[in-house]
This record gives C-alpha cells, sequence and structure tokens, in this order.
C-alpha cells in the first residue's frame, strides 16, 4: 500500500519563519499625511514586538518555543498525496496538498493566532480586539486566546452574525466574546449604523470597530489583531510551505505548480513564499494565487495605496485594491471578500514571481465537490477557488501529457460554511463576475491617494 | 518541547482487528419465534461475508487492504498527552487520549463505514440504507460510500433533520440522500405517521425505515447497515485501541484506566476491548463506559432480550435495554440516545469487567468546555460524558495523590453540535435524570420476552 501521507513528527517542525522583506522589497506603508509611517505610530494599535517583525527584513525569524508547543496540537500538517482525485481526473500530474484542516478551529488562520496572542501576552496586554466575516479568524484567535488565558473580543459582520450563528458558539465555548458588526459599541459601528440602520455589516466596518475598541481602551492592556494582509501574518503562515518542502525532501519530488487561495492573501503566502525564495534563486515554477471573479483584486484590480478598512484607520497600503468602499457581492467565501490584498503577495504578482487566476463560485463547488466525493474531506469554500485551479491545471497536463507536480494549500474544512454546498448541490447558486464598468467606478477612489512606486527586488 | 503526539506512520496500522467473540461468551440473537437465528435469516438485510463477521469467533480478523487505504485517509489516529488538562485540574494522573475526530465526518464513525461499505461492495451490493440520529453516523457512511462509489440513502429522525440542516448538506456533498423519519416511503413511517402526524421520530423508527426500505429492493442490490450495537460494528472499532496499545508501547506507558462514552458501544468498545483482553489475562485495569444519566442503560437497566427497533423487525438480542418503545428525552447528545446497548459492551459489564458510570448533561458539557479551553479540540456532546468521568478520575487521583494513566476516546468533534454548549453557556440546558418509576415503566414491555442467561467467560 502506498503511503497517502507524507508525516513530520512534532521535532521537524520548522524552528524559523521565512520572512520574504529579506528578498523582496515594498512599498512603505504611509500615514495620513502621506509620509512614511514609523513604527512608533503603530504602537497603540500592536504591541511593538510585533511591530518591530512586521518591518524586519532578516530572512529567519525564530519561533517562540512556547508557540511551538500551541501549534503542536495539530502541527506538522500532513502533506497528503491525492491520488484519488487524480484517478478521477484522469491526470499524469501527482497532486498533493498541505492539510490545514485539521486545526481545532478547522483552518489555516491559528498559525499566525497562536503567535500573534503570544507576542501580546508577552508584552503585557491582556485583551484583543479582532474582526471577522465568516468566522474563520475570529474562531481562531479566540482558540488562541484560551491556549494563553487571554480576553478577546470580535467584531462579527453582521450578515454572517445571523446566518452562522455556530460561529458565536464557538468562539464562546473557547471563551471569546462576540458581537454582530456593526455595533452601538463605537463611534465607528454607530455612524456606519446611522447610514443605514439594516446595512449587512461589511469587513471594512468590522476592522474599524475592532481598532477603535483596541486604542479606546484606557488602560493600555487592549491591543488589535489583524488576521491576513500584513507582513507579520504571511511570516507566521510560513510554516506551511516550509513543512512542506521539508515533506517533498524526504520523498524526493518537487513541485512545478504551487496554488493557494487568496483573499487577504495569508494562506497562498504560508504555501507559496518559501517557494518564491527558490523562483528568485532560479528555480523554473509557477506560483498561482486564486481569486473569486466576484472580487478579483489581483487580477483586475489596480496596484495603488489604499486603506484597509472602511473608516480609513488603518495606514496606507500599497496593494492591488478595488478600493476601502468596495462591497463585495455575497458569495459563500467570506474569506476571499475583500476589497484589498497583501502587500507583499501584490509585490510578487505587480513583479511577475506570481500569475494570480480568477475563478467562479460555480466553478470552485463543482471542484469542491470532486474534492470532498474523491479525497474525502470537504473543503471550506475558500479552499474550492485553489481546487478550480488545480483540476484546471492537472487537465492542462493530461492534454498535454505532462507528468507535473502540483501543490496546493487545502485551507480548511467546510463544516460551518456547508450552506454553499447546499445551494450548489440544487441549483440556486449564482455566479457573481465583477465587470470592468463596476471596476472603474470602485477605482475613483484613488485618485487623489500618493502612488506607489514599482520596485524590482532582483 | 515534550511531544504531545505519539504518532504512528501509515505503515504501523494495525492489520488485524480484534474479535473479543474469542475471548467471551454472549447469548445468540434470538428469531421472533424464539429459537436463536440462523445467519441465512439475516441475508435479505446484510450481506453474507458481513454476516460471517458477525458470527466468528476468531481472534484476530484481517483487515482488506482497500478498508486500509481509505482509512488512511486520517488514520493512524494520534495517541495525544492531555497535558494542558492535567495543568487545569493539579492532577498527579497522566492522562492520554485518542483523537478520534480528525476523520472528515469528524468522528470514529467511519472506522466501521468503511469497511461495511466495502464488504457490500465486494458482495455485489450497490445501494446501502441506514438512520441517523444526530447526524454522525448518515455522514459516515454517505463518506465511506463516496470511497467505494456506492449509493445512500439516510433517514434522519425528524427533529434533528429539522434541526441540524447542516448534516443532510454534508451528506449530500458526498452524493448521498437523506430524508426525515417518519417518512412516507416506508409502511414503518407511514404507521408512525398515522400514530401521531407531528411525530419528532425516533432512532428505532428510522432503523425500521431503514430496514424495510432495503429488504423491499426487489433486485437485491439494497443492504442495511447499523452503525453500533452489532458485533462487526465493535470488531471493526478495535483499531482504536490496537493503534493506542502500539502508541502505549511506543513510550513505555499502559493505563490504569480506560474510559469511553457509550450510547449503542462502539467508541467505548473500540478502545476498550484490546486492553479487555490484557483484564482477562490477568492486568489489573478499570474499564468505564460512560453514558447519560437520562438514559442509563448500562447503570439502570435490566439485562434482556430485546428488539434494537422500535417496530420489532430486528431480532432480540442480549443486552441492557431500557425497551425498545423507549423515547428518551431530549438532552444534546443525539449518538447517546439509544434504548439499548451492544450485547458484547452489556456481556462485559454483566460479568464485571468494566464498570459503568452515568453522568448528567450539565456535567458532561462543565468538562467538555473545560476541555476545549485547554486541549484546544471542542469535543462531541458524546465525548463529553467521557471527559466527565476522566475529570472525576483524575481529581481522585489528586486526592489519593495517585499517578494514574487514564486513557480515553475523543470520539469526535463538536462543530456541528455547537448548539448543546450555546444552550450550557447561556444557562440554558436542563439536567435530565431518568427516576426509578419510569425505568421499571418501561421494563415492563420485557415482561412476555425470553430471558438471556448470565454467562461467564472465564
Amino acid at each position: 500500500m502506498e503511503p497517502r501521507k507524507i508525516l513530520l513528527n512534532e521535532d521537524e517542525m520548522p524552528r524559523q519563519w521565512y520572512n520574504i522583506l529579506a528578498d523582496i522589497k515594498i512599498n512603505p506603508p504611509l500615514g495620513p499625511d502621506g509620509t512614511p509611517l514609523t513604527p512608533e505610530t503603530l504602537a497603540p494599535v500592536f504591541p511593538m514586538n510585533l511591530i518591530e517583525q512586521e518591518v524586519s527584513t532578516d530572512r529567519w525569524i525564530d519561533i517562540p518555543e512556547p508557540v511551538l508547543e500551541v501549534l503542536a496540537i495539530w502541527r506538522p500538517a500532513p502533506l497528503v498525496r491525492a491520488r484519488s482525485l487524480e484517478k478521477a481526473l484522469g491526470t499524469p500530474a501527482r497532486i498533493y496538498y498541505k492539510n490545514e484542516s485539521l486545526s481545532p478551529p478547522g483552518s489555516h488562520k491559528p498559525n499566525t493566532a497562536v503567535p500573534q496572542v503570544y507576542y501580546n501576552k508577552v508584552f503585557g496586554i491582556e485583551r484583543m480586539t479582532t474582526e471577522t466575516g465568516a468566522g474563520q479568524w475570529g474562531s481562531a484567535l479566540s482558540f488562541a486566546c484560551a491556549q494563553f488565558g487571554m480576553q478577546c473580543k470580535v467584531y462579527m459582520v453582521r450578515i454572517s452574525f445571523d446566518q452562522k450563528p455556530y460561529r458565536k458558539a464557538m468562539m464562546e465555548t473557547w471563551g471569546g466574546q462576540c458581537v454582530a458588526s456593526p455595533s452601538t459599541e463605537t463611534r465607528a459601528g454607530r455612524e456606519a449604523l446611522e447610514r443605514d440602520p439594516d446595512t449587512p455589516g461589511s469587513l471594512g466596518i468590522a476592522i474599524s470597530e475592532a481598532i477603535e475598541a483596541a486604542v479606546a481602551d484606557e488602560t493600555g492592556k487592549t491591543r488589535y489583531s489583524l488576521g491576513s494582509v500584513l507582513n507579520h501574518v504571511m511570516l507566521h503562515q510560513t510554516i506551511i510551505g516550509l513543512e512542506a518542502k521539508r515533506q517533498f525532501e524526504k520523498i524526493g519530488e518537487y513541485p512545478d505548480i504551487i496554488i493557494g487561495c487568496a483573499g487577504g492573501g495569508s494562506n497562498f503566502a504560508g504555501l507559496a513564499f518559501p517557494f518564491v525564495l527558490d523562483k528568485i534563486n532560479g528555480k523554473d515554477i509557477d506560483i498561482i494565487p486564486v481569486e473569486p471573479a466576484a472580487c478579483p483584486t489581483l487580477t483586475k484590480a489596480p496596484f495603488v495605496y489604499d486603506h484597509g478598512d472602511t473608516a480609513r484607520y488603518t495606514p496606507l497600503l500599497p496593494m492591488h485594491s478595488l478600493g476601502h468602499a468596495f462591497i463585495p457581492p455575497p458569495i459563500h467565501t467570506g474569506g476571499l471578500r475583500y476589497h484589498g490584498m497583501a502587500p507583499t503577495v501584490s509585490q510578487i504578482v505587480t513583479e511577475g514571481i506570481a500569475t494570480p487566476k480568477a475563478v467562479t463560485q460555480i466553478q470552485a463547488l463543482e471542484a469542491g465537490v470532486l474534492a470532498a466525493r474523491t479525497e474525502g474531506i470537504i473543503p471550506a469554500p475558500e479552499t474550492t477557488h485553489a481546487l478550480a485551479c488545480v483540476v484546471s491545471e492537472a487537465l492542462k497536463a493530461k492534454a498535454e501529457g505532462k507528468e507535473k507536480v502540483i501543490v496546493f494549500s487545502w485551507s480548511g474544512h467546510g463544516l460551518l460554511d456547508l450552506t454553499a454546498y447546499e445551494k450548489f448541490l440544487s441549483g440556486q447558486l449564482t455566479n457573481y463576475v465583477l465587470t470592468d464598468e463596476e471596476i472603474e467606478r470602485s477605482e475613483r477612489i484613488f485618485e487623489n491617494f500618493p502612488k506607489p512606486t514599482l520596485l524590482k527586488s532582483r
């Protein structure tokens, strides 16, 4: 019997994260006045040890022992050979995936929630605030806070809060607190409710609320946490790709194509960045972030300076963005409904190191159902976007008769997002594809913003 | 860093199941006329290869290669040292658990769903029917049927069907069909609806429907599948305990106390039976099945001959039973709401090899929340019953200053049963404890049934 899974023992877990900022340059974040931010400006929002990580250009950063101990609840994650999927597709390609669905909250998100909570804890912080869309990130942060005995407050986009009561119960089981956003607890929330008392909310508004709640705590013991986009978040996620490289070494294999779904970019970056290093050093590989056609940041939106949130509390970040006021169509993929994209991911796309693709939610769910029936795990709606691309690359390899090695990140399971499958299977799923006109309209918001420079890393 | 998990590689998976019928005697199943059943009588319901397994007394039975290949999607399951829970309890006990929550459906159930579907497939069957209460078993069978390209029809107890639409979506994603029971598709269903059009349904009625649907298929290509109670189901689950024994050998440890939750008995049996063999051979260990005080089959109900279903389609089985007409109180633990108990589990309790305990659902959920906040995984409501007993044994060890080694089965995660936690955390959970009077009343149903003999295995 050929093994399905390539396993690592706990003592084979990577002891350092890979920091892509040692190998690529990005435009600096800018303050409200358009000048580069100093780290100190961020101190009311994040603890200084994480800010230092955010701006570090060291290539390797040690993973603290207490972080490794918590990650070991589910890590190292198996690298799985998807033989049943290969067989169903009749492809000569060898398909592998990192199974990130095995964490207690069911996704890759705790890879950064755990170190973020740890660094806050050692900095003397007692309470964390954050936002959540579909609920994956809020669940992950609540889980991590329970591990370190920290308080956790989550602002959850109202439409998801109402549709997914299970997510709230999950966070509360771990001791977190969860309120619908916009709430009446913050100025940003109250203003949003004044504008529209029936608003479904948005990630942009929820981020504003969570930042405000952190900054407003006069004891100074509260900080904010973001689950994607920022450099230190990408850094923490590289444990996925670093493990994968060790696992490929064990079986004497190396991937030709690396695929990950991309909303804010952290899942994609986690798998891809350690391979980007190899590509910069000359390896001939394809690196593909996959996004929804309904929110096509990388494939359609311009590379600009934009805010990460609706109320414009965050600095200006250099990124592919549909505009901080953009509200994505109601696709069943909460984790990919974000107007922007991580600066580091935007940068490697700008440089042509990664080549993004967009898929519709029906293409994605089709691949998701095939994957569930072959590989067994029901993928998160986010993961199905990566799967749609995997299927198309595997069929291309079949048409060309090539033995390509494909690896992708199975970012999470879909057991708390089964409505997407229900709608798809009953033929009630709608496709949303953003038109060029809609994109042009959303772009006008940047007219008076500074423009990032086109940097070239090598 | 001390490792959390004791892992096995796929090539270390057990290649044989342990059959407890080589080491204990049980009363034979009886037909409607009160005489022992011949295997042939069961042929319309189960395929002959599984019936042979049901009556086998061979101690070791080979696990077929194609079954191992599917089990390898998530097995071997880690044996985890619950250091965080130990620390929270301040106990000198060393607590370990088998993590059965990592299977794609999220519980131990696929350990038997996979071989059952495989044996049906090689026997030429094309379609399986079954019942499900909370949904764990129906999900597991749908998952397994997808792996072998079989059709699957699940009769789901109406109250759960209405409360948990996600479960239906899950089964359908794997290609299964799921209808609410009682349905109008079967005579048993129609009769139940005539008696009470608004009935919430019961496991007993759903079993009757599923058996009837299998037997009624005139092509002979449909068979029924049961997720617990029967000997071959217990057999398949022993992979849990066999793996655990190998893992304990690796670290030079051996448990003093073995704990599992018990509804029909398969999760408990899966972990415990391989250790029962050692106990019969002289090992001094405590073996504890834990059941809900609301459905106290082992701790309160008599050892009798009873039917497994309400419509009395099943043979008479020797078991601890509250009566086939008994409808358990609406506790949040669908998997433990069953009137009977596996004959093999009933037998070892009758002989004093295992000593059952009952806990209330509030005790259980209290332990479940503690476990979620320390070990990280949100336990299935079923698992929380085992956890309540683990906590009490660990505190006893603390009071006595003894370094007991405790192992239990973490039978599944609770991500599809979070309502139980929501109710508990908001103080809305009610305790149900069955009174002696209620039990006496339910016992009258056995008055005219044959009585099992008190057998002694050694």
